[in-house]
């Protein structure tokens, strides 16, 4: 039937977006989110908050695809125009509609203040349009076809700029329609998995063949320092969960350890969730993450229960004095070495008196590298009790690559991994996993260099 | 003359931006720039790399301006198809530019590589356009008149999509010419200071009058947790110098110690700065921020001269064994409290021997909150050795708002800001100049509820 959506063109409306102020993060959600489904995006579009301007995006944008989402000018000052032009594209009268303009008047009611006047035009709606509600906010979305001058019907769904009340929009009630039209009557499942310490060609070179083509599709994101690998199944309701739950089994063999997450969990919410399972306490000892790790452990709510704290030992004195590394091992073997890196995970498991410490100690750069240990040279350490007071450590040397943010992040995620598989009982990344050899094969697979 | 530049188009390809994996932030990063130029940029539009889409992409883009800007799609690859298209767009043929070949020649030389066959692509050129040269990569760029259906005559220029390389080649290359076609003859300064601890409304408010409308531009950029001001002069180059001098001048006056940097310095840059040369040493005590504000400011290169480290004391028993936190400090006032932030900064000025140390405790939630001490409760303290074995010590209390990355956020901000102002003689930022009810009053300017 040609009531199908194979094609979309997005469009986000906004003086601060062409003015170069704020990012447009709602249409780089959306193609995401219709690639998932995949559905074709034609093009992205972004213009000011202008009636001619938003008009003429609105006619090429559907003038290429079957359903066109426009994101941003609902507020209510006369600087929000979508609405007004949308009505005028679609030639639809507009009716104000009482149900959201009770909900909206209930809003401020509800913060103790009346509703002025103008914010009655986020109620106005074009007659045939059918309302999205907004749980989160004051204006609310809709939906409805629009007639070209070629004859065509595409859509056109309307959703307000807000990212968080456009998110919950989206997937509330514009995903599971759009699914609907795409594919009547069939069904898309998916499942993400977070990985890390494996290369995308890696990653692609033990996948093949787990996902036929004809049954469903792999796709990678990579967003440093991990990558994403989302399986999708599409097919009639009954068949594709299981297809998928093959699949997912299939995935999880061949890459073992190297996925930390399925889902959206970060690799510290992971860890959390082992420390909590295993009853065990973290601590850590910094040098070259300057607390990083530490950091995006309390990202995670509730990481007290696990998480004691540590110590920044950014100078060789605090290593010495707060973690009791041995001032003849910094002599003789460095600040960065797996000695030091040992010494400083020992002292931080025995200070902190938890079960675990991770101790990170590096050059970051630009400065500081010699020709035995270049920038990106990191040693990390972990430490254990094994009971009473005794521990065990373990330490590994590595050599990584970018600037100093990278060098700090790259640390961190591999400190954090190993913790993860300690508790898993699998063993830490090695060095040659995370070479810049291997980094570079992998770079020169597309021509370029940088 | 109609040679003039006064809008623009930006225009990116590539497969991963409409498909949701890559975010466009070079539309952004030159969005902005044109902005300050005074460039009104009528539209930001991404498509997939495809001929018939980029070609009706670049028609669209200049039909509606002045200028086009295009990145992406300069690769080796066969999916690199934006030079084939703007040369099918502007009626030109290739031509093989010699010295881009031997350069990119050079280029795999200097890597011991011989250059494939395929990186011949990019040396090809449209006849008659001007190339905008790469210091960086292989891709060169360039920029042509285009011949429009209407009789029109716009610029486009091409640019590689890599975007360390796209920004060097725009700043080196472009901008210089574009000032020149906006306003011949005539110069755009501009300047632009960092602020933290003021609302826009309030900077607005401050600023009223000090760049007249017909002179040049103030304009505001927030992106948490600070806010950007921007002044820009138009002119002829006799009198725009000084007169930006004479605003900026204003502008350093209005704003006082709200402005922490001219130029994109961060906070942890200038801390870092004025700490080196007051030659003082700096440690940190951190509860709530976990790190974060050890972490920011080792992101500075050479940070190591003026942070020591200091220790994350996210326990009750760290902060006692390791800052001397006393116990019936903690009972009386709980681990939230001013006592408790002070005990921290001198416990950490004493052990890590420096002469400033700041401190941190607060409920960054979500979960911990109470009716005396809610979701967002901050204490900070800053410790400072004045003399032998002397110390001073200062506290406040916050209520910040926001999840729990803000909150950690803000705080590690207000801290750093405070060791700036400590050294800069002032004092710290009150907490009624941050608190949720002067946010509230800021936010409803827009008339939404969110």
């Amino acid at each position: 039937m040609n009531d199908r959506i194979r094609t979309a063109a997005l469009l986000a409306t906004g003086d601060e977006i062409v003015g170069g102020r704020t990012l447009d993060t709602n249409s780089f959600y959306l193609a995401d989110k219709l690639a998932a489904l995949g559905i074709d995006v034609v093009s992205i579009m972004a213009v000011s908050d202008d009636v001619d301007r938003i008009e003429r995006a609105w006619k090429i944008s559907l003038a290429a695809a079957d359903l066109v989402i426009s994101t941003g000018g609902l507020g209510p000052t006369s600087d929000d125009l979508t609405t007004e032009t949308v009505a005028r594209v679609a030639d639809a009268e507009l009716r104000l509609d009482q149900r959201q303009v009770a909900r909206i008047r209930e809003i401020f009611g509800r913060r103790g203040r009346p509703m002025p006047d103008n914010n009655l035009r986020q109620a106005m709606i074009p007659v045939g349009a059918e309302v999205v509600d907004n749980a989160d906010g004051t204006a609310p979305g809709y939906r409805l076809r629009i007639n070209t001058a070629e004859g065509r019907r595409p859509w056109g769904v309307v959703l307000p700029g807000v990212p968080r009340e456009m998110k919950a929009m989206f997937e509330a009630s514009v995903l599971p329609w759009i699914a609907e039209c795409t594919d009547p009557g069939r069904v898309i499942v998916a499942t993400t998995f977070q990985t890390f310490g494996l290369p995308e060609s890696a990653l692609d070179e033990l996948l093949r063949g787990v996902v036929p083509a004809s049954e469903g599709r792999l796709a990678f994101r990579a967003s440093f320092p991990k990558i994403s690998v989302r399986v999708s199944v599409t097919g009639g309701p009954e068949g594709a969960a299981s297809r998928l739950q093959t699949m997912a089994e299939a995935v999880r063999t061949r890459l073992g350890g190297a996925v930390y997450a399925e889902g959206d969990a970060s690799m510290e919410q992971i860890v959390g969730e082992l420390l909590t399972a295993a009853n065990k306490s973290l601590a850590t000892a910094e040098s070259c993450t300057g607390g990083l790790i530490g950091s995006r452990l309390t990202d995670v709510a509730g990481s007290s229960i696990y998480y004691r704290g540590g110590l920044v030992a950014y100078s060789n004195d605090l290593k010495q004095r707060l973690l009791g590394v041995d001032a003849q091992t910094l002599r003789t073997h460095g600040a960065v070495s797996e000695e030091t890196a040992r010494g400083m995970a020992l002292g931080a498991v025995r200070v902190a008196a938890t079960d675990i410490a991770v101790a990170t100690t590096g050059i970051a750069g630009p400065g500081g590298g010699t020709e035995d240990k270049p920038v990106g040279t990191v040693a990390i350490a972990l430490a254990t009790r094994s009971g009473g007071d005794d521990y065990e450590v373990d330490s590994r040397m590595y050599r990584f690559w970018g600037g100093r943010e990278w060098v700090k992040t790259l640390t961190s995620q591999v400190a954090l991994d190993w913790v993860r598989r300690s508790l898993l009982g699998l063993p830490p990344l090695e060095p040659e996993a995370l070479s810049p050899r291997r980094r570079a094969v992998s770079a020169a697979r597309g021509g370029e260099i940088s």
